[in-house]
């Protein structure tokens, strides 16, 4: 499919491109996509990372109900303010009006304060680290695919801690030894640390920890926040334990979540005007693999295109990839995807350039002739004909130095972007001109609202540098 | 905590084993419970294993909406008159009242089919093989913990294919090869396979492949179901494409899940009086270790369990349980816990042995004296003092043993339990027996109805073999 420029139209270009690659779907549901197979790998790529880190800091899964009494909302009064325009309502149950009616989970603080109730007696069972991998629903109107949407995916970790030092400690780790740090090495995303202002944090938090990269226009995109959450939780529910001292306390709260809009952060930090740009190591396939047939040398070249996988992959389980056309060649060093139609080399390499797949690779009559193939890099543009012996090698070389470009990329745009501010007219033409801007505030809201309805900007960040 | 005699009391014995080994709390949400930590390891686990083997089939995970609209579901006409019932109705989104109620999925045929319905053009699209990984929700007013509750946890698989052959074929592969061997191999229970009868079927299907295990009070549980469905869905959203002749066809469709009710049949399965057995393959921890404290040597004797531990899991990574007491270590052998409780050793032991985990080893001052160890099998009961280097080679036995006797029992009580009946009368002997009866039958549904009620037993399966 054609792709908007992006210069031209920016939310346009970036439908298109995510489109084009076949991450989503609309949905008759309104307000919700259907997530395709490949930005679900995406997302199950980052899960992974992310519960590697998760385990070794002792934080458990659990599952909470999807669904939760709208009683419970109204225990935190900031926490049920900033959500009920956004709820699902779940009136009717087995056919019979409900009394107390159910809200699908906007996010999860109240039916884990519930929860923790139950837990926590003493000093000794602290902390309590929880985590669930769900999805969460908030109405919206306006949606726009992974970036915002009713339904979308996310973690949302709840922690208790027996002290403010020690939930402050904790969240502040999840933000930059989890959050940051995937973002950075898997999504070659960077961004600036921070706080939240009083007006932007969570729905019934203290301090809200914040990273915002700068997306390929100048946009802010928030991907995850981390929250000490205010004692209005543990009071509303009551919960507490008895401290050190014999002494009945509450304990401190931590809620941190990461989306599935860290994929439209993907989508809309790396790509170009001819598509998608997946980071290496969030692809799923290592390279795509295109025949070029002549005349009656399919089974020929196709042999040929399978025996360079192989050795890429370091095995022969060759799986079917919906329908007839597209395999997969799957090894203990991964997997690359063919593409066996019998269609022009250009429209395979159109179709290859908006998958966003790092690697491709071209092998026709002459370079079996020669042993040879053509390699290509998305990232670099960078084209050259190897021996086939090379390949393997070759495109772990296009890996590494592409995911490095990639962030090199994201680090460059910030630091062009962002202007240090003197005074209020600089500050009002740096937002103008799509940059981020940086200055000095007292942390007064007045001032703050009064920037929001002058440049429409937003506070984005207290930076911790 | 006590649990009651499983010959007493079965379904009181089966909640006090599911609740004192901490799989699941109880939940404010009607008809839902918690999924603890415990549970969800095990179902991750589960989910790895048929993952691997769906991969191999080529099946891509997606994620449609968890909401559906109401009026989807009334294009199949039987589908619609199974689920009504059970439903949870979202009337009201983002304080608006809805024209067209969404639903809580109960199940996403119907969803499936509005997506394949732009997803299909040729016979050259075919098969499509798609799952997703999530919870669905059927309003339920008599629960039970894993076996029966409101929301739960499934893969649902939904393929179409080219012919009823294609499809039959492919439903049957995902019941042996996905299904039976997971359930065999990795729960360690055995069942009777074959078709559920007409009245017993999938509501819309046209033949339900079922897996009938029974447990170990000869209750049978329907652990995963795959459907070849009928047309009805295919037609009720106009899904069709062009076959190999040029004509315009619809394609066969089949659907198939498995759920958390799993945990439910291994619970039932394995446990005895003492609490809950976990095969094995599916247990988080490979031991738990237990230092028996004397007199001001528990720095010394952590020290002695903290190296035993090191060597079992070929590593050092210690990671905290939730608060102070409990403490896993990691490595590339696997996890053991450490139960570094400061309590009586019987008290310790009774807790491992409801906790399920198949190996205890315990350590006090005389064992560090004579490098050695005491070990202990949960399922054989076998108990030994061993050099401390032969702690992990004897879990490794005792697992694999374990494992094995563990099916072998459920085997046994399958065949022990299945009466072959000539007569009715020796039919209901054998259910009033609490026995599986296999009785010879013409599938008419009046007979079946006449079982029915004269002795309350449900047609389970019709036997392949």
């Amino acid at each position: 499919m054609k792709i908007t420029s992006r210069n031209e139209d920016y939310p346009q270009w970036y439908l298109d491109v995510a489109k084009a690659a076949n991450l989503f779907e609309y949905s008759p549901t309104p307000g919700c996509i259907t997530f395709l197979p490949k930005s679900v790998t995406m997302w199950d790529r980052i899960r992974q990372t992310m519960q590697t880190k998760l385990d070794t800091l002792g934080v458990q899964n659990l599952y909470l109900p999807m669904l939760l009494p709208m009683s419970f909302l109204e225990k935190e009064k900031d926490h049920v303010e900033g959500f009920a325009p956004e709820l699902a309502v779940v009136t009717i149950g087995g056919n019979k009006e409900l009394e107390d009616p159910l809200v699908v989970r906007p996010t999860s603080e109240t039916l884990f304060c519930d929860f923790f109730k139950n837990k926590l007696q003493s000093y000794r069972d602290l902390p309590l680290l929880y985590n669930q991998w769900v999805s969460v629903l908030r109405w919206e109107k306006r949606t726009r695919p992974f970036l915002r949407t009713a339904e979308f995916y996310w973690q949302e970790g709840h922690t208790l801690h027996e002290t403010r030092d020690d939930a402050d400690t904790f969240a502040l780790k999840i933000h930059d030894k989890v959050y940051i740090e995937t973002i950075r090495e898997l999504l070659a995303i960077d961004g600036i640390a921070g706080k939240k202002s009083q007006s932007e944090r969570f729905a019934g938090a203290d301090t809200t920890y914040t990273f915002e990269p700068m997306m390929s226009n100048g946009w802010a995109l928030q991907i995850c926040t981390s929250h000490l959450l205010g004692q209005g939780f543990m009071e509303g529910f009551g919960v507490d334990f008895q401290d050190r001292d014999g002494n009945i306390s509450h304990p401190w709260y931590t809620s941190w979540g990461l989306s599935t809009r860290s994929i439209g952060g993907v989508i809309s930090s790396h790509s170009d005007d001819k598509g998608l740009i997946i980071p290496p190591k969030l692809s799923e396939y290592r390279a795509t693999l295109l025949p070029i047939y002549g005349k009656d040398n399919e089974d020929e070249v196709n042999e040929y295109i399978r025996s360079i996988a192989q050795e890429i992959v370091g095995g022969d389980n060759e799986v079917p990839v919906q329908g007839e056309y597209f395999r997969a060649m799957v090894g203990p060093k991964g997997k690359v995807l063919m593409d066996l139609r019998n269609v022009r080399l250009g429209e395979k390499i159109g179709d290859w350039e908006q998958s966003g797949y790092p690697v491709r690779i071209e092998c026709g009559a002459r370079d079996i002739e020669n042993n040879k193939c053509v390699i290509a890099s998305r990232i670099s543009g960078q084209k050259e004909v190897i021996e086939r012996s090379q390949a393997d090698e070759m495109i772990a070389k296009m890996h590494d130095e592409g995911q490095k470009t990639l962030l090199e990329n994201s680090r460059k745009r910030l630091e062009e972007n962002t202007v240090a501010c003197e005074t209020i007219e600089e500050l009002g033409k740096a937002v103008e001109a799509g940059k981020f801007a940086l200055y000095e505030w007292n942390q007064n809201p007045d001032f703050e609202q009064e920037i929001k309805e002058k440049f429409k900007a937003t506070t984005r960040c207290i930076p911790f540098e």
